[in-house]
């Protein structure tokens, strides 16, 4: 073994300025000026500026730099074994973003990858196994369904066939968009095989702040159902049809909406959004013919999250009948909660003990390219505080001393995994 | 009094097949293949051609046709008498569409005041006093706010001046379009003065239909409130907020819409819709940042509608409480219920008994340009069935024998008007 791979404190530093740096001029590629937000959806021309600075970082860390089939992006710093691919320590997210995002979801996690590697290069430290950075292809899942699709995609949970099939919402194929921006690559999916994944994030939420909490150990992942619900009634002019004989499809939809609310309080745990809504013909005289709502349900048990499904079925077939509507359900997404690596979840909560930061386990809320790669390898995610919640939206942040201590803890946390 | 007026049923007989026939080829004009409605809004190209084509129907019956300042068309059949604009018995509707709909809704009423016409120049009769057809500017108010637009300038509620420069949905001005299409006339609004106004129409209910009946005598119009209300709450992610912690515009619009079913079912006669929903930013994994809704409310009685008017303001009061919402109220339209002419009512009976065709008294759900010329003129309306109760839907359509039923009544309504 290498004399430059001992792991001190001294030899390897986290650069915060750099990461900071990085973090702003990635936010500045697509932003909207009158805004403030940035739009980075996967595979148009914004997206593939952020993918090529991203590439230029990892040249110049000199990392090996390959993109798989899917456009997922790896950059890894060898090890002295001549394998980069086996036994791989990685961590990563994402630089797709929604529209008008903040700069710091997804991007934070790759940036923090790269500066957990800048601390290993500017000490000169060669690690024990390949350290890789991985910028996963299409989390947010605007243009292209599912989300999370590099990610699955590299785990085997869909065949990189199917995804270069998909068809975006503005008709693109996805494969024909990733060749167009030069990001289809030649390497199979799968072919780094990681050891350990580990996912630094901002939480999207408002638990650590609210609580005063500066890292979010993550231990487990909510379950994700998401539907898409059709009501069918029939229109009718608003003023001449008496309330007895209305099919209305748009009243249906509300009675869902604060039933599935009910559900919620009554749990406390399952969250229900209704977040999508669409009337026809969508007149102010007219009763509304069809309703279209997307039904977005979570909870961190899975027997919970079902429940909550079969009451909504149960739901739905009481309202066919009540108001003689037909109610079509289709399931877009199901993903059945994720339980993290207990082991990389102590180590977590270790390093933060260490560098005396207050911190608690807890579960993600929102969806992971982590819970993705959880399937092929030992995974766990850090959390940062995020200001008022806030993700998704221009006004996304988290306090520069918060990022840095979040990235402190990620290089803490990797010396520890390959000390192991 | 010339010879010629006098009223026998012999000498004035409705033409039931050059009324239907007029009403298939006015409803060719915009039709949409396809669909099989048609669409006329007010002003366009298609409206022009329809109004071109009642012109020139007017013109074969020999009638004095103007056009006022607000583009409304008035046929005139004089009596012997030299003023035209005085005394007169009117008739009318309009012949502008909603979006894809049915061939009778208000072509009806026009075309069946220019069968009663007929009935009077076949039978080479001079009536008492002047009998004029009215087609309304813009009854509908799809491209221009408000609806019933041409009647309520005719009738003084608003300027000609004001409602010449409303600006449209598509940012076009109304008065600019008139001119357009060369409808902008040079007679002032009001100038014929109506002594009755009698307007026949599809019920565009369900409720002859379900009674089997053939004649409605509508002696009283619903209030009507329309409202857009803009609830302001806060975006967030739908994973990661706890249910305690959301400001859900979407789920507040969806209670509001409950409880007011809630009250349409207390009531009994309130009848309220929402027809038309939006949320921002309309994503399925967002907590809607805001969500804008239109309130229909409809009651008989002025009272009750108040009443659920405040009801519904003390609910928005409370739910901006509860959820931490904003919720700003615009006034669209209010109209107060209107009773019409108990002495043309009893008249429109008295016809169906004569033909004995069954009928009832009732209110019109919908509005009506007769609820305008109600106020400068003694007015009452003839329904006849609407299959379903269905209007603006190309499935629009009542028994063409229910048609001519409704034309017959319609005559001799006026007969017994003029002979009194």
């Amino acid at each position: 073994m290498n004399v430059k791979s001992e792991h001190t404190s001294t030899l390897l530093e986290l650069n915060g300025n750099i990461l900071l740096d990085q973090i702003e001029q990635l936010g500045r590629i697509g932003i909207d000026i009158e805004i403030g937000g940035r739009t980075r959806i996967a595979l148009t021309d914004d997206e593939k500026a952020g993918r090529d600075q991203v590439v230029r970082w990892m040249q110049e860390l000199d990392l090996i730099i390959e993109i798989d089939e899917i456009g997922n992006i790896f950059g890894t710093l060898p090890s002295s074994s001549s394998d980069h691919h086996q036994n791989v320590l990685m961590m990563g997210s994402h630089i797709d973003t929604v529209k008008n995002a903040g700069a710091l979801d997804g991007c934070y996690g790759v940036l923090a990858g790269l500066a957990v590697i800048r601390a290993y290069r500017t000490a000169d430290v060669i690690p024990e196994r390949p350290i890789t950075v991985a910028a996963f292809t299409n989390e947010e899942g605007v243009r292209y369904q599912p989300d999370m699709m590099g990610s699955l995609v590299y785990a085997g949970g869909m065949s990189a066939e199917d995804a270069l099939n998909v068809i975006g919402t503005d008709g693109t194929r996805l494969g024909d968009e990733l060749k167009r921006i030069g990001f289809a690559g030649s390497m199979k999916v799968g072919s780094i095989v990681p050891r350990e994944y580990i996912e630094l994030h901002i939480e999207q939420g408002p638990i650590l702040e609210q609580e005063n909490i500066e890292i979010g150990a993550v231990e487990s992942l909510q379950g994700i159902s998401w539907q898409q619900l059709t009501i069918k009634g029939k229109a009718n002019h608003a003023g001449t049809t008496p309330t007895h004989l209305r099919h209305d499809a748009g009243l249906v939809a509300a009675l869902i909406m604060t039933f599935l609310r009910d559900i919620s309080n009554q749990t406390g745990t399952t969250l229900s959004t209704i977040g999508s809504i669409q009337f026809h013909p969508n007149l102010i005289n007219v009763i509304p013919r069809m309703a279209e709502i997307t039904v977005d349900l979570r909870d961190p048990d899975e027997n919970r999250l079902k429940d909550a499904e079969q009451k909504l079925n149960q739901y739905i077939r009481l309202l066919e009948a009540q108001h003689g509507v037909q109610i079509e359900q289709k399931q877009l997404v199901r993903f059945e909660p994720v339980l993290f690596d207990q082991g990389i979840v102590k180590l977590i909560e270790d390093s933060a003990d260490q560098y005396e930061l207050s911190h608690r386990r807890m579960t993600s809320g929102a969806g992971h390219d982590a819970q993705m790669i959880a399937r092929i390898a030992p995974t766990a995610m850090i959390f940062v505080p995020s200001k008022d919640g806030v993700s998704h939206n221009p006004r996304e942040y988290t306090d520069p001393t918060q990022l840095v201590q979040g990235a402190i803890i990620l290089l803490d946390v990797v010396k520890k995994v390959l000390s192991q």
